[in-house]
C-alpha cells in the first residue's frame, strides 16, 4: 500500500451482465483495487450481490478487491467474503455494538481490516479501534444506491480522520460521488484512496475508462496535501472558522 | 402459461461474471422461464444479488423472468423488483404476517404472483390466500444456497397442494435439487414446473444446457399425471397408507 | 353477550378532532361496542393511536370498548390498555409464539380475550386456545389501513371457525369493508358481531350514523343462521364443493 | 430409546448452587434423562443458562443430557451445545422459517433431534418434517418459567400428534406443570416422556427425589396406551365429542 | 421563524377526545407551534398517535405543525406525516444509520428538517448533519411520557449545541418538564423554542392556557442570553469549571 | 465504597457444577465484589446464565453482588435482577437509545447503577449520565466470552473516563484480561474496581484464588495514581503525544 492516490472503481457502476469483462477493463484502465459494494436490503435499503457474485469475478483480474459489507451484522459473513476472495474487508461502524471484535476477526481470516463511517456519524466511532484498522472509509452520500451526489459536509471529517490516522500505516478512502471535479477536494482534505463508481464506469469502454480514471487520479494527485506539511497548517486549511474544535 | 411442464433453471448455478452470456445460452437452450433466486442475508443465510442485477440482464431475454424473494420484509421491495423486469414475483409465506397484501400489491403491479413454502410450512399456510395466486413455489430444499439434495418430504406436500389448486390456474413449481432422476417424482406429485439449478448448469456450454434441460422435461413428461386422471385417484397413488387427512 | 348481532363502529372512521363527541354520537346511534384499532407502524404499516386515546374517551360512553391491538409484541402493553378501559382486548395470533400467555394474561387483567387472525393465516393458529377465548376476530381486509374493500375469500374461514367455536361463548367477529351489502353473506358464514368503519362514519351525523347501523344490523340479522340449524347443514351451505375438510 | 416411559427431570428447579450435587442426586434417583432448559430472553421473557452450565455438569452423570432450546434464532448455537454435552437438541417450531434446516444440522452434528411446539401452535408446524425428528416435545406451558400449572388443553395435541407419528421411532415428551396428578393423562394422551421440574426437586434429598420420579412414573405407567390397542380406539378415547378431525 | 422564544405546546397533554378544540385553545392563547408527540411503541415504551390524528386537527388551525417522530424507523412514515400536514418533522438521531438521508428526504418533501435527541446521546451525533437541519431538539427528559420531570443533565448539552449551531438559522428547542420555573435556565443555556405539556394544558381552558404560555414565554424571554454577548462569554457562563471541551 | 481498589471475581470462570462453593471460596479469598456477567445470546454471542442462577447464590453470601447485564434490552429485565439480588446493576451504553431511563430504574429499585462500554464505544456515550452513575465498566475485551486478552487499546479511555469523573463518586471498573501483569497498568490509567475471571479462578482451591485476588491487588495498588496528584499530571502521564482533546 505504497502509492499516493488510489482509485477503486466501484463495481456497483458496471454492467452485471457482463462483469468479468467489466472488472478486466477497469483492470487494464488503471483501477489500483477494485470495490464491492455489497448490500444486505436491511442495514441500506437496497440488495447489490453477495459472496458468490465476488467468487465469480476474482479470477478475472490479480487487484486488490476491496469489499465494502453495507450489511448488519457483518460477522456472519466475513467468512464468507474471505474465502471468496476479498483482500480488504470494510464493515460499518453502525453496523453493531462490537466493531473491535468484527476488526479482530477480519484480520485473524488474514485479510486487511476497514471501518465504514455513515455520513452523520461522528469520527469518534472510531477513536478506540485505531490500532484495529488497515482502512477507514468515509462515506461521501448516504450509502446504498450508486450516482448520488457527493456530500461537501463530510470534508471536515475527513480531515479530522487524516489527523487522527496520523502516522498509522491506514489508508483513507472516500466512496460516495467523487468525480474529478471534487478529487481534489477529497484528496486535499486527506484522503488518499478514492472510490468511484458512475465517473469511472461512464463511457462504456476500456479506453474511457482509462481517461475517468486517470482524470480523477491527475486531480486528487493535484489537490494532495504533501507530506512534509504539518498536520497544524493543514487542519487550518481545512477548517472554515474554527468549527474543528 | 399452457405448457404442460416448464423448466426454470435458475441463475444462482450460472456463472456470475457472464450473467448476460449465461441467460443468453439457456434460453437458446430451451429454458421455459428464467428464475431468478434473491437473497438477503436475513430471511436466508446468503446474499445472491438483487433488482439492479436482474435489470442488468433483462434486456438478454424475451424469456418470462421468475423473481423467486427470499427476503424479509418483501413489501417494501415489490416496486424494484418489478421495475427491474420481473414477470412471476413469488414471496415466501413466512417472510411476514401480511401475506394477502403481498400478493394484492404485486397484481396491482401488473405482476404474477406467487407464494414460496420452506420445506416445514405447512401447506395450510396458503389456503386463504388461493385466489390471489399464480403460482405456488414448493422448496424441496432450505432456501439459501445451491447445490442442495432434493428433500423427498416435500412430495406430499406437492400432492396436497396440487389437490387444494383444483382447477385454478395456478403453476406449481419445485425448487431444490431437481435433477433428471427426481422430475418424474415431481411431476407425478403434481408440479408443473421445475427450477434446476447445477443441474442445467454442468456442462458450461449451451449444447450441454440443452441437453439438461431436455433430460429434465423428458423425466417429468413421463411422471405426469395425465389431466384425465381425476384428483382421487391421484391422491391416493401418492399418499401413503391413508396420511392426507 | 346475549345479543345475536352486535355492531362495532370502528373509530378509525371516526373524526379524531372531536373523538368524545363521535364516541357519543354513535352510541346513541345504536352501536353495541367501540371498536378501537390500535397499531403501531411495526405489525402494521401505520400508526393510529395508543392507550391515552382510549382512556380520554372511555368516559364518554358506557359501551363496551373492544380494543384490538394490531401491534406486535402485545403482551408489554396489555395492563395499560386494561387500565385504559378496555373490555375486550384482542391481540393477532401472527404477533408472537406465545399467544397463550397473552391470552392468559388478557383474562388476569379481568378483561376479555379475543384473538384475530389476518387474511391469510390459517384457523388451526387458534385451534389450541379455544378455551382461552372470549372473542375471535376475522381480518376481512389486510389490517394497517381503514376503507379497504371486504376479502370474499374469508367467508369460508368465518364457517369453519363457527364450526370450530361450537358451543362455546365465543364471538365470532368480522373487521373490514363490511357494509350492508355484505353484512348478510358475513353474518351467515357465522359470525354474530361486525366491525364497521366507514359504512357507519358516513354522514357526518347521529342520525345518518344510526341509519347506517341500523342498514347494517337489518342486513346481518337476515342473514344470520338460524340457532336451530345444526352445524352440519351450515357447512354444507357455505361451502364449495366439499372443499371444508 | 427402549423403555415405555422416561421420566425427565429440568434443572430449572434444581438448586443452581450445587447443580453437580443436583444432577448426581436425580441420577440415583432414577432419572432416565437430564432436561437442560435454555432461556435467551427473547424467544421466552426469561434468561436461564446455557452452554457453559452444561458444560460444567456434564461430567456429573453418564445419562442421557435433553437440551431444550428456548431460544431464536438456534442455528448459530446449535454445534455450542453439541460441544457441551447434549445428546438430545431441540428447537422451537416457532423460533425461524428454517426449521427443516435446524433439525438437519442437529442431526450432522451427531446428535438426536428434536422439536417442541408452544401451547398455541398447531400440530401442522411439524408434520412435513417428521422424517427429521427423533423427539416431539409438547409444551403444556406457556415457555419461560418454571412452576406453572399444566394446560390440559395440549392433551388433544397430544393425542394428534402420537397419531402423526404413526410407527416412526419418535419419542413423545411432554413438559410443563407435569406431576403425579396428571401424568396417567398425559400417557394416555400418547406421551412417553415426561419432564418435570418442581414435582421431581421438591423434598431437596437424593431419597425423596426418587420417591417423585417413582411416583410419576407409576402414574404415567398405568395412564399408558397398550401397544396393542389401534389408533382409532385410542383417539376415540381421548377426543371430546368428534373434535378431533 | 424570526421570534426570539417560541412556546410550542405538545398536544400530548391535551385532552384527545376534543382535541380540535384543544388546538384551537392554544392557539387562540398564544401557542406558536402546535408540538404533536408521535409514539410507536417501539423506539419508546408507549403509542400516542399517527399521522390521520395529525391529519384531523390540522384544519383546525394555521399554525405550525411541529411533528417529533418518536420512531424507528423514521424513513417509510415521512412522507406520511407530511401529507398529514406537518411543517416541521424531527426525527431521532438515534433512530438508525442514515440520519442525514432522513433529513435529506424531509428536505425534498418541502418541510423543515429537525433531529431530537435522546438524553444520555452526545452532541457529536449531529455534528455533520448540521447543514441539514433547521431546528434540533434536545430531550430533558426520557422520551414516551408526559409529565416526567426537567433534567438538569442536560443544560449543558443545550449550551454546547447552541455553539455548534453559531449562525446557523437552526432552531434550538427542548422538549421535557419545561415549566415558567426552569424555562429562564432553559433560554439562558440557549434554548429559543420550549415544548411545554402539561405545564400548558393545566387549567382546562383557553385563558388558563393563555396564562401558561405568557409565564412560560416571560420567563424564557427573561433568561435569553442578549444577542450581542459573545459565544465565548456564553460559553463560560453555562459551564462548570471548564467542562465544556 | 470506600476501599482504593477493589478485586470482583467474575463468576463466568468458576465451576457452575459447584457455584455456591465458588462463591463462598472467593468471599473468603478477599474477593471485594462478586461480578455477574449475564450474557443473552443477543447482545452478545453466547447465553451466560439470568437471575435465577444469581438467586441461588446469593445466600452463600453477603459480599456485593456486582451485575453487568450484557443483553438488550435491558429495562424489561432489571426488577427481576434487583430482585435476585444485585447490589450494582450495570447495562450497556450501547444496548439501547434511553441509557438514562434505564440509570433512573435501576436506582429507582434502590440499587447502584453502572453503565459498561465495548471497546469502540467513546466515551462520549456517558458524558450525559455521569450524575446518574456509581459505576462505569470499561470492556478491555470484546464481550461475550470469558478467557480473552487484555486491549491495551482501552488504557487510553480509561484515564479519559478518569478525568470525566472527577470528584464524583463513581467507582471505575475494568473487565477482560486483566491478570496480574497488567493490573498495575490498568489502575495508573486510573481504574479502581478490577475484575478478573480466569486470573482468579485458577488453581481450584480457596487458598490459591486467595493468592491471585492478592496478587492482582498487590499489583494494581502499585499502579495506583495517589489521590494527591492532580488530574492534569495524570492525564499527561497516560496520554501518548497529547492525543487526548
Amino acid at each position: 500500500m505504497t502509492k499516493e492516490i488510489l482509485i477503486a472503481p466501484s463495481i456497483l457502476a458496471a454492467d452485471f451482465a457482463r462483469l468479468g469483462e467489466e472488472v478486466a477493463a477497469i483492470d487494464a484502465a488503471g483501477a489500483d483495487w477494485i470495490h464491492c459494494d455489497v448490500m444486505d436490503g436491511h442495514f441500506v435499503p437496497n440488495i447489490s450481490f453477495g459472496a458468490d457474485v465476488i467468487k465469480a469475478i476474482r479470477p478475472r483480474t490479480k487487484n486488490i478487491f476491496d469489499v465494502h459489507l453495507m450489511i448488519a451484522p457483518a460477522d456472519p459473513y466475513l467468512e464468507a467474503f474471505a474465502k471468496a476472495g476479498a483482500d480488504v474487508i470494510t464493515v460499518h461502524a453502525e453496523a453493531g455494538a462490537h466493531l473491535d471484535r468484527s476488526l479482530q476477526a477480519i484480520r485473524m481470516l488474514g485479510k486487511k481490516a476497514g471501518v465504514s463511517l455513515c455520513p452523520a456519524t461522528p469520527e469518534s466511532a472510531i477513536e478506540h479501534v485505531l490500532d484495529r484498522l488497515d482502512l477507514v472509509l468515509v462515506m461521501t452520500v448516504n450509502p446504498g444506491f450508486g450516482g448520488q451526489s457527493f456530500l461537501g459536509s463530510q470534508l471536515e471529517k475527513i480531515a479530522r480522520i487524516k489527523s487522527m490516522i496520523g502516522a498509522r500505516p491506514i489508508r483513507l478512502e472516500v466512496d460516495g460521488g467523487v468525480t474529478r471535479d471534487n478529487a481534489a477536494a477529497v484528496a486535499a482534505a486527506g484522503a488518499d484512496t478514492l472510490v468511484a463508481g458512475s465517473a469511472v464506469f461512464r463511457g462504456n469502454s476500456a479506453a474511457e475508462y482509462a481517461a475517468n480514471i486517470a482524470a480523477i487520479r491527475t486531480a486528487a494527485e493535484a489537490g494532495r496535501v504533501p507530506k512534509l506539511q504539518d498536520s497544524c497548517t493543514h487542519r487550518m486549511r481545512l477548517s472554515d472558522g474554527g468549527r474543528i474544535r
